[in-house]
């Protein structure tokens, strides 16, 4: 059995692979709270079976850590500590690296996830297209051309290429959607208050169930459909006395107009210059990432691998290379 | 002497007036942790000069009010117990009310302070103008015609009509203005994250001191120069090491222009709407408001009665209302 593992600041994702059969789990494992506990974790998924152990991570820039090198340095150890097989850290170009030569180039096994899951795309779904991830927060949009990934490497050239995109399937403030929008035949100013989140529409609009909206809500409120309602409708200063359920829908709608806008844009950008028009798409916004890129051939990692594998793709990405390397892999 | 009283959820604001002089106290007093403190502080303005007390309040909104009527009646009797002269109290028809017909109309004498500054203009500056009072979380456009505010009484309304706009000098989020910025020649996407709000951009360009800077800041970091400069690269997912200073001050620029468009856009609508061109300008963003209505014929309170009123603008009003009324208006 090979593990795939992705230790993020927030949660940690293990998938086991054993021949063509697979198993996630998602664990919330705050590293700021309880890193000391992270090995006695990861031994409840050591046994005899396990081969080899793949390993991403994330966590290294959670605030527990000063620098990115003393969190890979002690994510690392803290791995060894937990598995008596052989470990391998994924690296930003691509690489499997054992944990001596990661630890020494621990810039490059820093936040290489998203590079593990364009790697598997490339290898094994399609050699050339647009992978688009939209996660609760962000959305990146991952160009790949003959097996090579093309995206940039900081965040900010991601930003300027159209790569990276703010909006994601929970997180995102409504007001960054917009500051106006059409309401009773009005175009309406928007409150810039923290009061309500993408989270909530996607709720309303059914593009997320109650249980995958697993981020605190702004007013600490309840993640029912009504309570959705009351937040979006503060977004105009108002409350369900003075607006209906059919106009918050409505209003909903329009900023969700406004999301799609902005992933095709970026989108449609990245595939001009890169001449792409097959889209792998990963993640918790699937559903949204549809509606927004009706326009292209779309490839969905939920509906070809399940819907665990594209909630937790990095940890599926790198056991499934591994398993590859080793001669491992159930075409 | 009379005094004006403005009690808000943070900040109280009294103007002394006695004869053609006026002084004005600003005082942080966070009403949500220290309203039992309130007739100590108020008694520390009551002498024997005191002949009137004119009272507007916003405070029965804060949280430590279950209802407004809770919250109206509470800070009355605070301020009965603190003053034995007669005290009014402002209504939202421009009224002014006994304590005892305030109690029972508690309705009309909730958040009735733009009523307070939109009368007083209305009465001694200009019967026809659009007020507009920037500060730090929202923007007010107010229509004043013959005297006659014209304003909506609903923040939804006002929203709707161009009354309303939540952009401020120094709380609102820069992801606010804009999700996308033309940035080295490339049209850039924001971080949609709490990292930087319009009170750095302020700083940045000379529109507030940093003794103006009142708010927290995103970071709980400096007010200085370089922490805003700092604070204001994080919407790119940068540090100023990727970006330099001249890159980050044209950054603030542009998006110093959207926040200009917004309030342009919202005053030229309600000008065209009702035949306005005079405009009387208020607020800690007087000098942001001069840049962005350069078209208008433009009144300024605070080069009229200074910067003190200007930034305590309501309990101005109500003392200067009623000195008027009182006929010990000095013309």
């Amino acid at each position: 059995m090979i593990l795939g593992i992705d230790i993020g600041g927030a949660n940690t994702k293990i998938t086991e692979i054993e021949n063509d059969r697979y198993k996630i789990h998602h664990i919330y494992f705050p590293m700021w709270k309880k890193k000391d506990e992270l090995p006695d974790l990861l031994k409840s998924y050591n046994n005899d079976n396990v081969e080899y152990v793949a390993l991403v991570m994330t966590a290294e820039l959670a605030d527990c850590y000063k620098t990115k090198k003393e969190g890979v340095y002690d994510i690392i150890n803290k791995v060894e500590q937990s598995f008596n097989c052989p470990i391998y850290v994924f690296d930003v170009d691509g690489n499997f690296l054992t944990t001596e030569e990661a630890k020494k180039n621990y810039l490059k096994v820093s936040a290489s996830n998203w590079v593990a899951t364009g790697k598997f795309v490339s290898e094994f779904i399609k050699e050339s297209c647009i992978l688009v991830d939209m996660g609760s927060t962000t959305t990146d949009i991952i160009p790949i051309k003959n097996k090579k990934i093309l995206a940039e490497k900081t965040d900010l050239d991601r930003l300027m290429n159209n790569q990276l995109v703010y909006v994601g399937a929970l997180r995102t403030p409504v007001s960054f959607l917009a500051n106006k929008i059409e309401f009773r035949g009005k175009l309406t100013n928007l409150s810039s208050e923290y009061f309500s989140i993408t989270a909530d529409i996607s709720l309303i609009l059914n593009k997320i169930s109650e249980n995958e909206y697993s981020c605190e809500t702004p007013d600490n409120g309840g993640k029912d459909f009504k309570s959705c309602l009351t937040r979006l409708a503060r977004v105009l200063c108002a409350d369900l006395n003075m607006v209906s359920e059919d106009e918050i829908i409505d209003f909903a709608k329009k900023l969700y107009n406004k999301l799609l806008n902005l992933i095709r844009e970026n989108v449609d950008s990245v595939s001009k210059r890169y001449n792409l028009n097959d889209i792998v798409i990963t993640g918790l916004g699937e559903d949204i990432l549809k509606d927004a890129l009706t326009d292209y051939n779309i490839i969905s990692i939920k509906e070809l691998y399940g819907k665990d594998v594209s909630l937790a793709t990095p940890s599926f990405a790198v056991a499934d290379l591994l398993s590859a390397l080793k001669g491992r892999r159930f075409p």
